[in-house]
C-alpha cells in the first residue's frame, strides 16, 4: 500500500509559487517592524504546557492545544501563540535585558481547530512587543506600527479600521456601570465577543438571561446607552476615569496621521492577559468584514515567571488573514520565480563557464541538463515562472554571444554575458 | 508558585544577539542556493507518522521521533527531517511539477536525543534537493553546491573535506566482495558508521564477530585491502562496475574547481533511503573533526507515495554544526543590532517628526521614551548593540541639527537629518 500525498489535516504545503507570496508578506513585515527598531528573536516550537495554563484562556488550553507527554514524562505543548514564550524569555533575562526592549518574531503555531476559511491548524504570525514602558506612548507606538504594517502593502485608510477599547474601562462598565458580579461579567464579555456575528434580537435575549428576569429591561437599556458609534457620544456616566486612556490614544494617533481609529464599545479580545488598551485591525472589504489581527497591553505576564513585573504592549498579525486582506483589496503584486534565468544546453556542451560567470555577476541561474527536446525545456522553464531562458551551444560558446529569450513577452535577443546580466537584473 | 523561565529541555531561546548570527547563516545559505536556481518551499511541522516509518531508519522512528496521537486518533510526528515531506509534496504534484525541480527549505526539526554539544532536540536545517535528473550531472551539482554553501562564508579548501562514496558500490563490497548476507551486511554497515570513533583493534574485534570465527581472518584482511586513502590505490577486484560513478564524480568536481574531495571507503550514511552517491562535508578544524552535514542520491522515495518514481539528489546542512565550523575557523563577522539609531528625547519634546523623516529615508530607528536619565538611556542603547544614539531636544528641533553619538568609538558630531541618514547608513 502506498503512502498518502496529503499533508496533515488543517495544514498546508507551500510550493514555490505559494512561498513567493509568503516571503513577500514576511519580508514586508520584517522591513516595517525593523524600521521601528524592533529586533528579531525566536523561541522553541515546544513549551511546557503550564506556560499556557496560567493565562491563555481555558478554550485554547483545553480544547485547542496540541499537547502530549514526552518520553521523559513532561507535559508539553506545540505553541498555540507566542506571547507566553516571549514573556518567559524576557523574564529569564529580567535583570540584564536593555529596556525598553522592542522584540519581534515570525513563527508558526498550532491549534486544534475545525479547519475553515481563514483558519488553519498550523498558522504563521508576526508578533511584535514593546517591553518596559508604562506610559501610553507605548500603546500609541504599537497602534502606529500596526497601522504602518498594513499600509506598507499599499493599503489606504478606507480599507481598514482600527477599533480600540480598554480592559480597565471594560471592567468599569461591567462592574460599576452594569453592576454585574464576576461570573455574570465574564458571561457578558463572552457575549460581546460575538456581538458582530449575531443579530440584535438574539444578543438582547442572551443579555437578558445574564441580567436575570428582574434586571433585564434596565440592563438592556444600559447596554443601549453604551453602544455609540462615536467617542464623543458616550454619556458621562458610562465613561469613568478609565475612559481617559482611550481618548488620549485616539487623539495622539490622529497627530501621527493614523485617523482610521474608532472607539468600539463591543470590543473585548479573548485572551485573559490583557490589562489596558486593546485593539483590532478590522478589514473593511465588503466580502471580508472581520478582525484581521489585534493586540493590546498585558502588564501582568512577565511577573508570572517569578520576577519583577514589566509593562508590555504588543500585537500579532497573522499570515492567512493578511493574505485574504491583500487579495480582497487587490494589493498583491505578480510574482515570478526567484530564479532569473534557466540555461538550456544545445547538444552535448558544458555550460559551466557561462553559468559560473553569471553567478559571479550575482544572477540566479538554473541549468536544464535533462535529455529532453529544447521546446520541452522552454515549456518547463515557463511553467516554473522563470522569466528568461538562455541557449548555450558550441557556436555560442565560441562567439561569446548567446540567444536570450524573454518568456513573459516572447522577445529574443542575442547578447554577451555582461548585456545578459544587465537585462535579467532589470 | 511561579512558572519556570527555562525553555523546554534540549531547546534554545534565541535573543536578538543570537538571532543576528542565525539570520546571517540563513541569509547566506539562501543567497547561495538561490544563485543555483533553487526555489523555496515549506511543509507543515507535523506529518503523519507513517511517512517516516517507511524509510527514515528504525532508530529515528522508534527512539527519536516526537510522536503522539492527535484528538482525532491520528498518529502524527513532529518532523525529524525534511526529506520525506518534500518527497510527499513532489509526489502530490507528480504530473504538474516542472522538471527538473530545484527545491530548498530552511526549517526546524525535533528529535528526542540526549542533549550534547552540537546536538539539540530542536534544530534547524537547510534542505536542498534536485528532482528529476538520473544523470550524474545532478550528483555533481549537489556536491558543487554543498561546497559553494561552505565557501560562501569565506571558508577555504583546507578547512573542510568532501568525503564521498556510493551506496551501490557499498552493496557490491558487502555482498560480492566481503560475501556477507543481508543481516551481516547491515551489521557491517553500522560498524563502519562508527569507524571514525573507534580504535582499530575494537573495530577489528567487532568485524570478526560479524564474519564469524571461521571467516574472521580472511574478512579482516579483505577489509584492510579496502581501506585505501586514495581513489587510485583501490585494488581492481574491490572496484566492481559500481565504482565508475565515484570516479567520474570526483573528476568532474575537479573540473569545477572543487578539489578537496576524497573517496572514503568507510562512509556509509545512516538513512535507509540512499541509493547512489553519498557524501559528507567533513570539518578539518583540529578541535572539531567530524561530519558537518551530508547528502546523496535517493531515487526510491517519491515512488512510495503511489506515483511514478523520480530520481533525486539532495543535502541538508544544519545550523548548529555550521555555527561550530564558522566559530572554529574564525569566520563569523561582528554583529550589531538591526536597529541603526536610537533617538533619546531631551526633556518633554516629541521626536515624532525626526523619527518619521529618518524612517522615510530608510533608517531603522527606535525611540527611548522612558523617564530615565540620559546617561542610563545611552547605556541601554549601547547594551542592545545599537551603533548610534541621536539626541532630540527643543533647541535641536528648532535648528534642525542634532548631536549624533557613535557608540562604537565614542565620536559625537552635530548633523542635519540628511547627514545623519548618510552617516548611519555606512
Amino acid at each position: 500500500m502506498s503512502l498518502s500525498t496529503s499533508s496533515y489535516k488543517g495544514t498546508r504545503d507551500l510550493y514555490p509559487e505559494d512561498m513567493r507570496v509568503r516571503n513577500y508578506i514576511f519580508n514586508t513585515w520584517r522591513q516595517v517592524v525593523e524600521s521601528f527598531g524592533y529586533e528579531e528573536y525566536d523561541a522553541p516550537v515546544l513549551e511546557p504546557l503550564e506556560v499556557y495554563a496560567a493565562k491563555s484562556g481555558q478554550e485554547i488550553v483545553n480544547d485547542q492545544t496540541y499537547q502530549f507527554v514526552d518520553r521523559g514524562g513532561r507535559n508539553v505543548a506545540i505553541r498555540p501563540e507566542m506571547t507566553p514564550s516571549v514573556a518567559r524569555m524576557v523574564a529569564a533575562r529580567r535583570q540584564e535585558i536593555a529596556l525598553p526592549a522592542r522584540l519581534y518574531s515570525i513563527d508558526n503555531f498550532m491549534r486544534y481547530e475545525r479547519p475553515q476559511k481563514g483558519r488553519e491548524r498550523e498558522f504563521w504570525q508576526l508578533n511584535f512587543d514593546l517591553f518596559g514602558v508604562e506610559e501610553i506612548k507605548a500603546d500609541i507606538e504599537i497602534l502606529s506600527l500596526s497601522s504602518a504594517v498594513v499600509k506598507s502593502f499599499g493599503a489606504t485608510d478606507d480599507m481598514f479600521t482600527i477599533r480600540i477599547s480598554d480592559r480597565q474601562w471594560i471592567d468599569f462598565v461591567m462592574h460599576d456601570y452594569l453592576k454585574l458580579d464576576e461570573i455574570r461579567a465574564l458571561a457578558m464579555i463572552k457575549l460581546f465577543d460575538r456581538f458582530e456575528k449575531m443579530d440584535r434580537d438574539s444578543f438582547n435575549e442572551q443579555a437578558a438571561v445574564i441580567f436575570g428576569t428582574e434586571d433585564a429591561a434596565m440592563g438592556i437599556e444600559s447596554i443601549n446607552r453604551l453602544l455609540v458609534s462615536s467617542i464623543d457620544d458616550l454619556p458621562v456616566d458610562v465613561r469613568g476615569a478609565e475612559f481617559a486612556a482611550i481618548r488620549v490614544t485616539v487623539e495622539e494617533l490622529k497627530k501621527r496621521g493614523v485617523t482610521n481609529v474608532k472607539f468600539d464599545p463591543t470590543l473585548m479580545r479573548g485572551f485573559d492577559y490583557y490589562t489596558g488598551i486593546v485593539f483590532e485591525i478590522f478589514d473593511e472589504a465588503p466580502e471580508n468584514r472581520r478582525a484581521m489581527f489585534g493586540g493590546g497591553r498585558y502588564d501582568g505576564l512577565v511577573g508570572l515567571f517569578g520576577v519583577e513585573d514589566l509593562p508590555v504592549v504588543g500585537a500579532a498579525p497573522g499570515e492567512t488573514m493578511f493574505l485574504e486582506f491583500l487579495t480582497a483589496h487587490n494589493l498583491l503584486p505578480d510574482f515570478r520565480s526567484t530564479t532569473q534565468v534557466t540555461v538550456i544546453e544545445l547538444g552535448n556542451v558544458d555550460s559551466l563557464s557561462v553559468v559560473d560567470q553569471l553567478r559571479t555577476n550575482g544572477i540566479r541561474v538554473s541549468v536544464d541538463f535533462t535529455n529532453r527536446k529544447v521546446d520541452k525545456k522552454i515549456k518547463a522553464a515557463a511553467k516554473s515562472g522563470v522569466p528568461y531562458v538562455l541557449f548555450v551551444g558550441g557556436d555560442e560558446l565560441a562567439s561569446g554571444n548567446f540567444p536570450l529569450k524573454n518568456l513573459v513577452n516572447g522577445d529574443q535577443m542575442t547578447l554577451d554575458l555582461e548585456q545578459i546580466t544587465v537585462t535579467v537584473s532589470r
